[in-house]
This record gives structure tokens, sequence and C-alpha cells, in this order.
């Protein structure tokens, strides 16, 4: 059974602050500013340039690959860390698309994360125009799925209403058509369990900036299924990806399984405070975190619903159907979440109308639920948002 | 005048050790474990998601790209900081390419960083079968840009033997054919002054953990000249070279300027540790850093010779010729560059023969070299090399 009192102790968490934005940035685990500070020390300033060797700097990706593996159902040696979120997107779905010879169409949803429909633009665009992104609503996700298509590209956890898709049956019906899958699972890894070699997922992606709580920046993950692992081409093709990167040969050969989808140096400072976010997750397990995110997610639904009826619900009512965050519409909705925040209760808007709340069993607990519904119950109830200062839009991520 | 005392004592330098390998990675900045404990604690501790706009972490790829500008001959707002340097040759070539419709071929040559090579060639055969990687001897580069090529992808300083390309003649004779440019500074940024506006570059790329000292998996920078900067499309177009990221609108459309050369969430703990490299790099002058890095080459190569005669100068004999490091060829160079490291001369090694040494004055000098001199030749003239554990082969970056 996993401590979530244990956990909860283990993450700096400001005083005065209830902090429900997890989903999009996690907090600082209280062991990583000592960790990175005794790799800047000790190994970069001491080792210098052998620390790729003598730290172990070189095997991090593979190394944290497997922990985030044990979260996601990926078998050790599948999953490997490194570059953005965006830069695997492209690289699973160019991967993917070749090894779907003749077929021309990328198919997404309008409730997947922009980025990754950008990235699979950009690259469909270099390619040619035969090629197409087909963008539908998430609810038509099955029946566009044809022998027409060569790649599902979908984000299994909607990132506005953390809305869930069905990660198994839709990889099934897109087996039975043809089709290779790319999942997303940015707001799905330390979200929810995710078991992709049970659902026979054939790539799959994810950042480690939010539930996972590896930093700003934190380098994001690559999976490839078994099956696909030594025959799928990198098109993103760097040196650490060369089965001898340091034999400096001219030309390009992939190295063995996930190592190929290496591409350059890894970002060795970030991976180490998320190896301290990983110690953390070593103490977690995932139907744990799931049942508990449950409860929370219940809970806060139920009491606002309760105190504010103004706000609709925008995530899905049944839990199985959503992730490990809620949503709630209100047309103020931007002018309510900085009154929220003002008073150190910190969720997030997305335009046009949703505020956004992200719970995280690894540092929320029943207590903090309760406190941060008062406060927004305040909020509502008073009007409280409603001055001009909350009603200045700034950039917010 | 730059004062060079001054900035040696800015980096931590191991008792006892001579470091010359700050071509591979520079040493660490004293500054930069405080600054990225503070930006641990302080920022991503108690700021949390609101550090991005707070503590100015979204706009620090552009003002770290402005700072690494001025050392490389670039006005501001035309370098940004991202991803690796892998990724940054092939968003360069991609966007390059697409400059020049009608051509298909991409010419290099084979003292590239294979790393290059391999990104041109992945991106090539995504691209199909009428895209060709051309890759020729680097003297016979001139007389192979023809009007049949459609980019020019050198490395201006080989990794190798610290051989420079003429980056004015050569572009110049680019333009002159049509051809668009891609140059690596891998071994330029902060090793010799470059003047990518004087020489009419189209792009540059380049790392920031070897000679600008940010540490191990820096991220990479890119350059885009004004003439192409908001037509070159980004083939890798994440949401933060969206004109407006946080709009979350489905379709793509490129930022202003460099801002489109931006992909996903940068990296702000290791951004926050090159920005202390760089505070060191304002106190610097190119014109004086290429003074002494000249004078220390020929030091370090007159006294080898004097004493070492039977290592042989791989490197050009005239300092106007090579960047800031020089190599000597010996058949059982690996053997003397292990006996040199474990007495404290720390090079590298690049197979077959190479022995490579990197000259970088902001913690070099006169004394350094004399002193590694005299370790070699110790070990040259008493063969200390030439024992077992100085031949077991171990990888090294």
């Amino acid at each position: 059974m996993t401590d979530f009192a244990a956990t909860k102790a283990m993450f700096h968490l400001p005083e005065g602050v209830l902090y429900l934005d997890g989903n999009s940035l996690g907090p600082l685990p209280k062991a990583a500013a000592a960790k990175v500070q005794k790799m800047l020390t000790e190994e970069w300033g001491r080792m210098l340039i052998t620390g790729w060797n003598k730290a172990g700097w070189m095997g991090m990706p593979t190394d944290l690959g497997d922990r985030i593996g044990r979260l996601i159902g990926a078998a050790p040696g599948t999953v490997v860390v490194g570059d953005t979120l965006s830069i695997k997107v492209y690289q699973a779905v160019a991967s993917a698309l070749e090894l779907n010879p003749g077929r021309k169409v990328v198919l997404s949803d309008n409730g997947n994360f922009p980025s990754d429909l950008y990235m699979a633009d950009g690259l469909l665009r270099s390619l040619g125009e035969e090629y197409e992104l087909r963008v539908v609503d998430p609810e038509a996700v099955a029946e566009h799925i044809t022998d027409e298509i060569a790649v599902l590209m979908l984000t299994e956890v909607d990132y506005r209403t953390g809305r869930r898709h069905d990660m198994k049956a839709l990889t099934d019906l897109a087996h039975a058509r043809g089709v290779i899958t790319v999942w997303d699972l940015a707001h799905s890894a330390g979200a929810i369990p995710v078991d992709l070699a049970g659902c026979n997922a054939d790539f799959a992606v994810g950042c480690t900036y939010k539930y996972l709580n590896g930093g700003p920046g934190a380098p994001a993950f690559i999976y490839v299924a078994p099956k696909w692992a030594d025959t799928a081409r990198p098109a993103l093709s760097g040196w650490l990806g060369h089965e001898a990167p340091f034999a400096f040969d001219l030309d390009y050969r992939p190295g063995a399984g996930i190592e190929r989808m290496r591409v350059g140096t890894p970002p060795v400072i970030q991976m180490t405070a998320l190896a301290a976010a990983m110690d953390i997750w070593d103490m977690a397990d995932m139907d744990d975190v799931r049942a508990k995110s449950i409860a929370l997610t219940e809970q806060f639904i139920q009491q606002v619903e309760a105190t504010c009826p103004d706000l609709e619900l925008a995530s899905p009512r049944a839990p199985a159907m959503r992730g490990s965050q809620v949503s709630f519409r209100f047309a103020d909705g931007y002018a309510v979440m900085q009154a929220l925040i003002a008073r150190g209760v910190i969720g997030d808007f997305r335009a046009p109308d949703i505020m956004r709340f992200g719970f995280t069993p690894l540092y929320i607990d029943e207590g903090d639920v309760t406190r941060a519904v008062e406060i927004l119950t305040d909020i509502m109830q008073n009007r409280l948002w409603d001055k001009p200062e909350f009603k200045i839009r700034q950039r917010v991520t």
C-alpha cells in the first residue's frame, strides 16, 4: 500500500498554497535540489568529461526510461528519455508512417494537444501533398479508423477536460484495420494506470514535467513496442541512436531496440532532477494512485456541485472515463481562476471558459481538496472574482 | 581587454587537473551551482507553474540566444536556444531545403561530425529517393558546389583535426550557385570569432556544452538570417514556435522571426546553468580569446614538436586555418591519452590515431600548456604509455 503521507512529505509545497496544477508542472521534490547540486559539483565539477562514463550519464536515458516504463505497462528496454514531447511525437509518427507504406493519412482528434497536431502537420507537409492530417471530433475517432489510415495519433487524456480515450479498444480497432497507433501519455503517465503492453500499443510518447514531477523543461520519453523496435527507422537519426556512436562512422546504422530512438546528447542536469522525482515514484503503486485520484476527484466534484451551482462540469462524470483532472466551465472562468490563485489555490485556465484542477495523490490529500473547495465557494458565492484586476489576461502556461 | 585571470577564477578546475578537453565538455562555472540551486528552490519550488512568467523562463531561449549571438556575429533576435544540436541540424536543413525547391542534393564533407550526416540522411530518406546526401572530401567542397546543390551543410571546424573551413568564401560561392548554407558552429562558438552576418550565412547551428561551458546536455542553438526568418517553414513545428502558443489553436501558424524555430518546452534547469556560463562570456571579447587561443596552440605545437618527435601534427600548421584545438597523430595515441589522463592531463582520443587537445583561454593559460607538455614529454620519452592498463578501450565521449 502506497504511503501517501510519506510521498507528500517528499515534496516542497509552499506554505499557504494548494497546488492543483500538477497536471501542468509538478512541484519540486525536496531531494532534487541536493541531487542536482551533487551532480553539478561532484560529477560535472570533478569528473568533467569522464562523467559520461564514471557517473553513468550516458545510461540515464534508458535507466529513467525503465523507471517510467513501470508506471505505463512497458517492459524494461522499451522506453527511452530525451528531447521534448513535440520532438518525440514527430519521431513516433514519422517512424510509424514508414512502417505502414502505401497509406498517407494520419488520424487524430481536435481534443489532442495542439503541438501534436502541429508536429504531425509539419511532418506531413515535408513529405508531400499526398499526405493528410485528418482531425475529427474525439467521439468520432472510432468510425474514422478505416483502411485508409496509416497512423492513429491520439492523446489518451484530453488536456482541457480530462476526457479519456479507451486505449485498448481503439488500439484493437486500429490493428483490425491495419493502422499503427501513437499514443501521447502527457496526461496519463503518473496520472492513471497505463498498460501499453497489454493494449498492444505500437508507439507511445509522454512528458515528465507534469504528473511525473521532473521539473520545468524535463525531457520527454518514447516507447516502441518490441515488435517494431528493431525495424522502426528513426527519421530523427542522431548519433546517440547509432549502433556504435563512438565509432564515428559516416554511415548511420540504427542501434538495437529502443536505443535507436535516442538522438543527441541528453540533458544530464534535467535528468538528474527527474531521477529525484522517480525516487518518489518508486514508492508508489499506480493502482493506489488511481484509487486515491478517483476519491479526490469525486470529492471535488461533489463538493463543488453542492456549493457552486454556476459551475458546469466539463469533465466526464464517470471516473473511469477521465484522467486525474477535473474541469469546470464558467463564462468568467479566467477571472475566477485569478481570484483562486490570489488565494493560494493554483489551478489553471484554458480558453474559452475552462478551469482545470489537477489531482495528484502523491502530494494532494482530502483536506487539501476540502480547503480548495471552501475558497472556491467563497469566491463564487460572494462574486469575489468580479474585480478588474482578475480580468487582465496574462500569458499562462 | 579581457581579464583572463578573472575568467579563470570563475571556473571550478579540479586540483591537479590540466583540462584540455573543453572542446568536448567545458568545466563547471563556479556560479552555476548556486544559480541552479536558486532556480530550483526559489523559482520552481516557490513559484511553481507561475515561474514560466514570473521568473522569465519562457523568455530564456531568446535571451540566451541573444547572448550567444554576440559571440558569433548574429544580431539580437536571430538566435534561439533549444533542443539538441542534432535536432537543430535537422530543423535547419529541412527549412533550407524547402527554400530551394527543385533542388534535391545536400552537400557535406566527410570531416563533418557524423551526427550531422546521420540527421541529414534521415531527413532525406524521409523525403524520398530523389533526394541525395553527397559527402565529399573537405578539400573538394568548393568544386562540388554546383547549381545542382540545394543546401551546403558544413561544420566550420573539424572535430578531429581542428581544420577550419573558409566560411565567407564558401558561403559566397554557394550563393553564387544558388545554394543555401547551413553552418554547424559546434567547434566555433566560443572558440573563434564568427561573423555570421558578415558572411551572409543563411542558417547556423551549434552546441553550448563545449567552448560555451553550458554543462552536460546543455541545449543547442539555431541562427536564421533575417532574410529567411519570416519565410522559413520549421519542419519541426512545435507549439512554442507558434505565433500564439497559448491560444491553443488547432492550426499551426509560425511565429515571427526566430521564435518559429522554438519547438517544445525549453529545459529551464539546463538553461540556468548555461546562463551562469554566459555570465563569464559577457566578460570576454572574442578577438582577445582568439589571440590568446592562437598563442596557446602555437606554444603547444612548438613545445610538443621540440620534445616529442614521434607525434605528427594532424591540425593545420597555419593558425588561421584551425580552430582552438590541436591534434596529433600517433599509432598508440589511445594509450598515450590514457597515460595522460592518469597524470591529470585531460584531452581525448578519436579513432584511429588522433589525440585531441582543446585550448580554452577563459581558463587555460601558458603555464598550463607548459605543464601539460612536460607530462606528455615524460610519457613519450619514457614510453610510460606502453602498459596494458592504458590499452583497454573504454567508451569515451
